[in-house]
């Protein structure tokens, strides 16, 4: 296997990224093509001992950085490191790319040059976001403010191949995320949302209130990423009150390591989103993993394995297949 | 002043109510009168010193069981208590009314006996939810889950008299809540309502994401009762979780006494909601408090003490002229 990693992008980058690639590429006995400007790179490589490792420079002088606007820089600077390595993968070259670098860079490489899967209009953002709830995929956390009822669908559709190749959950539950459980509940979408789901032959078990996040109801649940954007926020901060409340009440009573240690996991936890390494970027012709800027090393490693699952999982033929059998069952609606 | 008070509302009406309500009489130094059956009311009265406590029995031989449907109730139970302590506002002869019971049924009560404020459609649910932002007033948290700019904008008015009168803010910063902190970002609705909030006179302060129910961007964050209903379940559900979670860690480092103080702590901080006693029932044409029914005799006094702010402060004055101005100030628009 062969997963394509932009070698320039990333606040630490290349330093970090290097150091990430050469881990995980002895760590998963993958090919790595490390994509940038040949001497960097190789004065970075040459920091690391990188004996029996398949590691590979694929040269490009310029690179996106950060605030650059993606759709411009796409026309302009077509031989960016974001971009070459995401044609890797169109050309068949390479597996999977992986991008830690500014993130409408990765989003445009992955729209313009691989485009989506069966028609959808926009990738889809999501994955476990709660330690709490490892097992639960939440979708949309982003990309779609105002969604339509087969936009929801799709969401679904996507989260139940999520849940279904990298949980391992044969037959994931699926819920649409209201303000009451019951049928005839809900806001507009919600309300006209349920014929839909009812016929998909997905595993909808009906409406997930806010408790349900964590009362183990689903393994999917869908909403619209202008709910999914404030609930991932709100988690992340709330998390962070806590721990610093925690701080407060409980200094001096445990060793200072100790409550460091609590709310530093704490935060992981209210942080999932950010804390594994990034993950696919969903409705994408082809696997890409996009990561944060601020990541260092040991999160880019860990990117690079979940590319590596992916491809494995074969997420985007499993994607394709379902979307097929869903827009099947819910008629010519979707 | 005087406050009416279901004395047949609640789970564990009348006692606990009788006896929380004993408690107000004496704390604040006001008239309160005790709304039920005469005699079942008098034996509850005779387990308490009431010396020098301003006590009223007014008579009702009727109450609201649990799940019984309020509006066919208001028809067919008219005797029934709360309709008989609501009335007592209606008439003068009280100035607020406090209910403990039947949810629906104190609703229909203040809806259809004291009617709303400047033309409100429904009454609007909010207030503190969270203790780490307790001068933050959230609105709606429920009644209405699909809403347009100009209810927005009143839930506005709601939260900039709630946290002037209550909070004693002169000022109130108030935000809308979104998926992204600029002009132009946010769902149809936001985008929508900026350019009314622009124009309303209030003190807008913009829109604030997910991490700013807890940044003090804020003193107001107004948004739809979707969203509200799934963030206060969330938030409780989160708190809970994480507490759960401490007991784990602590056990054994720290005395059981001290992490179920810890715990517990937690709890009440993420279900502000819960833990005031109650609060005002906004947009009704009289001041009306509304607790949960699980409620005892110190929630009880502490929701008969809120009644008597809202009284002071003329909430219902406050809120009669805050709207008109905005509406002035608006336009036609709302």
């Amino acid at each position: 296997m062969r997963i394509a990693v932009d070698g320039m992008g990333g606040d630490y980058a290349p330093a970090e990224v290097v150091k990430g690639a050469v881990e995980a590429a002895r760590r998963y006995g993958i090919s790595v093509l490390l994509v940038g400007p040949s001497d960097r790179i190789r004065a970075e490589l040459d920091k690391h001992d990188i004996s029996g490792c398949a590691i590979e420079i694929v040269p490009a002088d310029e690179w996106l950085v950060e605030g650059e606007h993606p759709a411009l820089a796409f026309r302009t600077k077509k031989g960016a490191s974001i971009f070459v390595a995401t044609r890797l993968v169109k050309e068949g070259k390479a597996d999977a790319v992986v991008g830690y670098g500014n993130t409408g860079g990765v989003v445009a490489a992955a729209m313009q040059v691989l485009g989506t899967v069966g028609g959808l209009s926009r990738p889809v953002v999501g994955g476990p976001f709660l330690g709490f709830a490892p097992d639960l995929v939440m979708m949309d956390m982003g990309g779609n403010p105002d969604c339509r009822p087969d936009q929801l669908l799709e969401f679904a559709v996507v989260g139940t191949v999520f849940a279904r190749k990298l949980f391992k959950i044969e037959d994931p539950k699926v819920a649409i995320l209201s303000n009451g459980a019951e049928e005839g509940k809900g806001n507009e979408l919600v309300r006209e949302s349920w014929p839909l789901f009812k016929r998909s032959g997905l595993n909808f078990v009906g409406s997930a209130e806010g408790s349900d996040i964590l009362s183990g109801k689903a393994n999917v649940i869908v909403c619209d990423g202008f709910v999914g954007n404030i609930l991932v926020k709100f988690c992340e901060s709330l998390g962070a009150a806590t721990g610093h409340w925690l701080e407060g009440r409980l200094k001096g009573k445990l060793p200072d390591a100790e409550i460091r240690d609590l709310v530093g996991t704490l935060s992981a936890i209210t942080n999932g989103a950010d804390t594994n390494g990034g993950g696919p970027m969903w409705a994408v012709n082809g696997v890409v993993v996009k990561g944060h800027g601020r990541s260092k090393a040991p999160e880019i490693t860990k990117g690079i394995g979940q590319a590596k699952l992916a491809v494995e999982a074969d997420i985007v033929g499993a994607l394709r297949m379902e979307l097929a059998r869903v827009k099947q069952a819910t008629a010519a609606v979707i």
